[in-house]
């Protein structure tokens, strides 16, 4: 049998996921202005000029935390898979909602720092009105080719359903965060589409929020 | 000619209101943990002692300040008006977004201690469990009632629905502090009832967002 060898990750490789896993795991907590860069290096175990080593400083760190997730969510909506059907994007979007819903460390970081991050001084401002663009932008093209594909086309506005969709997928994550019970953001999701004459062709899925 | 003789707030109650417009604008700028008691005391040109006369600490002015607001939307949408009919209650609702969008800094605010409160030992945590349970609770009786007088009558979810208002409003929010010549969070939540088949006879109100 002949198998791809995997990937080794080098030790430097190594130590950089270690110090994004533990300041993952402070901001998610206490948020960014509460976390020291002293603190992610005592936590992942290594000096301050260790951590300096790897990253110039926490700005840097937070991008890249945040820009972990956006990458791999990208990827899933719009990279290799930019081709495929609509209604394939559109059902890695509700993947993507189903799989947060196993994560609620990472969903609470992405509340809170895009909270703080609406102020116009905060390092990750321009990350986010970048990232909310880009979004808008992608969704509206995948609503606008399921709009044109149903029978009969529908004549939303894609741009504002796209707008309302990332608003509903946010806001759903504050209110599971705050009483997980009470909220299933997969469902709900699934609902707005539907309510819009959207095909949404997918089954029920496990709640995986015993994990969390 | 006779009018009622207008309340005049004494000395006391003019301090208390300064500490809190003081708590309001330092906690919308930085955040409730970054920003410390004697700050606002600084802010409101009083001493620590001064402001810890009128409030027993930096909890009790969070909640006070977050409060303040809820108490007035809660009076515009359940308070003397509850028996109103239910349409009336969707343009106080449709109101309320409209004014937000005139006070960008009380809605950072808001944006930037709900995510904060997400976490179970933050001071807020319990009144924003309470706030959403409250909301989605009222707003799925006026959901509910505006569904059965509908003709032929509609059959949402009431509480699905209320979940995904709130969502969606709260979701705005963000977009709309990140960008706001991009988002009119009236004009999407109008779209998003009218969607659900419910009747909203509201006109188009001029866009505030010059004051912003």
């Amino acid at each position: 049998m002949t198998a791809q060898t995997p990937h080794r990750p080098s030790k430097g490789e190594r130590t950089r996921a270690r110090i994004l896993d533990s300041a993952a795991e402070l901001f998610s907590r206490s948020g960014f202005a509460a976390v020291s860069l002293r603190d992610i290096a005592a936590h992942a175990e290594l000096t301050h000029a260790g951590v300096l080593h790897h990253f110039p400083g926490k700005e840097s760190l937070l991008i890249e935390v945040l820009g972990r997730r956006d990458r791999i969510d990208a990827k899933l909506l719009f990279g290799t898979n930019a081709d495929a059907p609509p209604e394939e994007l559109l059902e890695a979007l509700i993947g993507i909602v189903a799989r947060n819903m196993g994560t609620p460390g990472l969903v609470a970081l992405y509340v809170k720092i895009s909270g703080e991050a609406t102020a116009p001084d905060h390092p990750a401002h321009a990350y986010f009105v970048d990232r909310y663009r880009v979004l808008r932008e992608r969704l509206a093209e995948i609503v606008s080719a399921l709009s044109a594909q149903a029978d009969p086309p529908l004549d939303h506005d894609p741009v504002a359903v796209a707008q309302q969709l990332l608003a509903l997928m946010d806001g759903l994550q504050t209110q599971w965060l705050l009483e997980p019970d009470a909220v299933d953001m997969r469902a709900s999701v699934v609902t707005f589409l539907r309510q819009l004459g959207l095909h949404v062709d997918t089954p029920q899925a496990p709640d995986p929020r015993g994990t969390a």
